[in-house]
């Protein structure tokens, strides 16, 4: 066979290297196969860090999940660590590996090279920035150093509240540590729109962490034995240490240096079966540009999923190029918790679409995770995007207590099966009282969408500023006293039919409930008795107050 | 506009008549609704049943998700409960309605009708059948008499082990009654395939429960104080009660009077659209025979989720018919949680596809339903079934702790989709150490079924029974030796191409471990080095012992 002696070179020991690696061997039990890693460890569990700094992870092994000794056992390859690739000489194809402890430079032979080099934290030019207490996390070795500052710490400043931010602030806390977290947004994970972050936000605050949002870090400087973190708005924070945590750069030096094409934000540029526009040389993972799975426009979703599956994608095409299947895109599918709630992502969100300029109609709805009637349910807010063109689902977002991460996955599968709005209102998802309903958020979501094209439900964002539409809150009476909404009048909906003189027939209205339910059903009501209505789409939980429905009797 | 005042009848006021009803509000103000009802309450939680019984849901107005006054108070319908409808003129367009207490009869006109009875449970004509205490669940009031026999009673038998079966068994358990479940197949689930099952028999022993499989019913005696149930085994359980939970019929006896179409299992046969063979009688819920969604077969599925959706598209085409959608057909997804163990399917499974003679292929894996690294992660197993057509999921079976009912719903998006195995392989499932792994086990899934359609991985459902066959079991020496496979020689894998020499060339190979992901990298060693080699499907925790894998160190 071809590939009987191939010779696969890896650059890069962690999610997509070790994948490939695993991946080829299996392929091929002749090939050589070779895994060269800048740092000490190959394949950890890099998105497990921040739980054992926080101590859930208790055993620091755990992360290992393969050292260079199980590698060579189980696959039966060659594993350099400490080892770092700094030149490629694609005629000859040959990688210059460096040595770190010798500095000695080895010219490696390769038939197929992957670049799965990753990236890194971004550390941005501001003053005071080389201080030893400004942590990043990438890896083992970040790892024990923030372990080591928590130790003596009472303070701590986390700067970006994405993914990262959020689990280090939530960790931090849970190790008795008093948490500052600093966010240049106005909202907590910008990678969400901001109504579906108001949860995540509400439930760090209840939990102590000290929120800075739509505040940017400008300076760092000692100030007595503390940092000081200078902020934009002329506060300054100081702590024991700070995490920045603003987002990740590709690692792309060595493949621009051997002149592979970079994508305009510098990644790797990748076509279908992850090559690079030198066909053996493969690359995968954090540091690569493919595309979008909707748009199919460029993509890179430094996330480990993708890298994975990309790293293994690369040993199909390297070994039986003929059987290998493409990469279908990427989705960005991601999601966190922070305390008791969790919250995440699948395709694209609305300010993203605006920025494309891409159409886009959009619908929020909230509902229990499972019965009801069963005990322990809880609100989920789900927000869906999709084309005006074919009804197509675009992205959606999820926040709650429980649950997140199964309508996350429904709709990410939603996504790569093309569906639309009329088939989320159909799915037959699972349902018993401990674990679904007998329509789910996510028919509803699909319910209410379709109720929004055929014009049976006309939502408004947010409640008009104009003093001369009628705001009518249909909740019960109690709720609405204990929590009114500004500007409005309370008929509870029951009594709706018999109180529409009430109202001014001349007027627009916009009717209001806890969750855009029961608003909807008034709005219905009204409507077809001749008056001009908008329903807030998503309730006060998904505009104003993100507990709104906590608050309802059981 | 045409329905202004069109007349709707609705016979059956839970979840396809209520559901009716609030939709078809809804759509039009100034509709006539009337709902009538047999029994005393209307749109209460059938589902939620078992769990009144058991304590788990406390008050019994939990269920009543709304009563003839809120109904009336929010969609402004007219509810007659404790009225029977016992003829239709369809002629005249009008129902007969059989009141409860005065035994007088109305004739009711409509303009549009919606038969939804529900379905009845089988009570067979089984010897002593009569006695007082052999119990049924199908609403309050039968909830009420089980929940009054609880309350004295020491020992239970449960016939038939079906999702009301189990539940019903595991919280009579929870009341401290001594529970006996007979199944007169031998597995429990029936519904689902017999490997996929096991965990949860074993769940059951393991919390006491007293499992007779492959043994029915065959009479009933009274016997001292005691219900005396005499199995076809020649066995007795004496009881203090008896549930029956074998199946449910559909009530069709109104529809067949009314000479309307039924199918060939006796359910009331409809269109798309819900309408029955006379188009201005619909029929919607656990009644009707539909089709498959998969395969455009004729399909009943007794359930809340197909039940409730029914009920809104039938308002949807009484009301609006030329923008109403059509029905997607049924899949069957279904999960029942016993103790700690939950189960489930969607769409078809290996004994319905053999019945009907429909080509499939089938792969099971397991594996951890988030990081293994985090805390708390315990095992799933799933099995696929697709077409070897073009790969398109037929079905989907998945059991264990934790996360059951994610990897259903994702299954049973991906059916709606129509999606391929190649499809799941590339899933890009959210992933957070809490909630996911970087590859999911329904990635796992499709890429080892990729795997088997590609010729990588050749995988067989038993151990073989010829002893000229080498059984080869890779696990580590230690759990090999507690827990040894019947016929197999132990090379635990980082040792096996060390070890090549200890097997015979000539001879078949099959290798076994616990989970089959580590037996299918021995075997693509074996096969590389020219052996003829199968790996067991699953591993041993798929076929002899559901909890192999709990053994492992973690």
């Amino acid at each position: 066979m071809e590939h009987k002696h191939l010779n696969i070179l890896i650059i890069g020991g962690v999610a997509a290297g070790a994948s490939c690696a695993a991946r080829a061997r299996r392929l091929s039990e002749t090939a050589s196969i070779t895994l060269i890693e800048r740092g000490p460890d190959v394949s950890f569990a890099n998105c497990g860090l921040p739980y054992h700094i926080g101590g859930e992870i208790a055993a620091r092994d755990t992360l290992k999940v393969h050292t260079g000794q199980t590698l060579h056992n189980m696959l039966n390859i060659g594993v350099r660590t400490l080892a770092e690739a700094v030149d490629i000489d694609r005629k000859g194809k040959l990688v210059a590996v460096r040595s770190a402890s010798t500095e000695e430079i080895d010219w490696l032979p390769y038939d197929k090279l992957l670049l799965a080099p990753g990236a890194f934290p971004v550390r941005p030019p501001l003053p005071g920035i080389d201080d030893p207490r400004i942590l990043t996390l990438r890896n083992l070795q970040d790892m024990d150093r923030i372990k080591t500052a928590t130790a003596s710490a009472k303070k701590a400043v986390v700067i970006g509240a994405g993914f990262i931010g959020l689990e280090m602030a939530e960790q931090l806390h849970k190790l008795g540590i008093e948490v500052s977290l600093v966010e240049m947004l106005p909202q907590v994970l910008p990678q969400m729109d901001a109504p579906m972050t108001m949860l995540l936000a509400d439930e760090l605050r209840k939990n102590g962490i000290d929120l800075h949002l739509g505040d940017g870090i400008e300076s760092f400087a000692p100030e007595g034995e503390k940092l000081a973190c200078k902020l934009a708005s002329g506060k300054t924070l100081a702590a024991d240490f700070a995490i920045l945590s603003i987002g990740v750069r590709p690692e792309a030096r060595l493949a621009a240096k051997a002149r592979l094409e970079l994508g305009t934000r510098g990644h790797i540029k990748v076509n279908k079966f992850m090559q690079t526009s030198d066909p053996d040389i493969y690359a995968a993972g954090d540091a690569v540009e493919t595309f979008d799975r909707i748009t199919g426009s460029a993509a890179a979703v430094p996330l480990g999923g993708p890298a994975n599956r990309q790293g293994r994608l690369a040993a199909d095409h390297m070994i039986n190029p003929a059987s290998a299947r493409p990469y279908p895109g990427s989705q960005g599918t991601a999601i966190v918790r922070a305390f008791g709630v969790a919250a995440g992502l699948t395709g694209w969100t609305r300010k993203r679409l605006e920025a494309a300029d891409i159409p886009f109609l959009s619908m929020t709805v909230n509902d229990n995770n499972h019965a009801g009637y069963y005990p322990g349910a809880s609100q989920l807010t789900l927000n869906i995007l999709w084309s005006p063109v074919d009804g197509r689902i675009l992205g959606a977002q999820a926040t709650g207590g429980e649950g997140v991460d199964k309508r996350l996955d429904v709709l990410a599968t939603a996504i790569a099966g093309k569906l639309g709005i009329e088939d989320l209102a159909q799915l037959e998802l699972s349902y018993a009282p401990p674990f679904g309903s007998a329509k789910d958020v996510i028919n509803i979501a699909g319910m209410a969408a379709l109720n929004y094209t055929d014009g049976l439900l006309n939502p408004v964002r947010e409640l008009p500023e104009d003093a001369s539409v009628q705001i009518v809150d249909v909740r019960p009476k109690p709720l609405f006293d204990a929590d009114p909404t500004p500007g409005a009048i309370n008929i509870p909906f029951p009594m709706l039919r018999a109180q529409l003189d009430k109202l001014d027939r001349s007027r627009a209205v916009v009717t209001v409930c806890a969750l855009g339910k029961t608003s909807y059903f008034a709005a219905r009501i009204l409507a077809q008795n001749g008056f001009d209505v908008q329903s807030l789409s998503g309730g006060i939980m998904a505009t104003r107050n993100p507990r709104a429905a906590y608050k309802l009797p059981s």
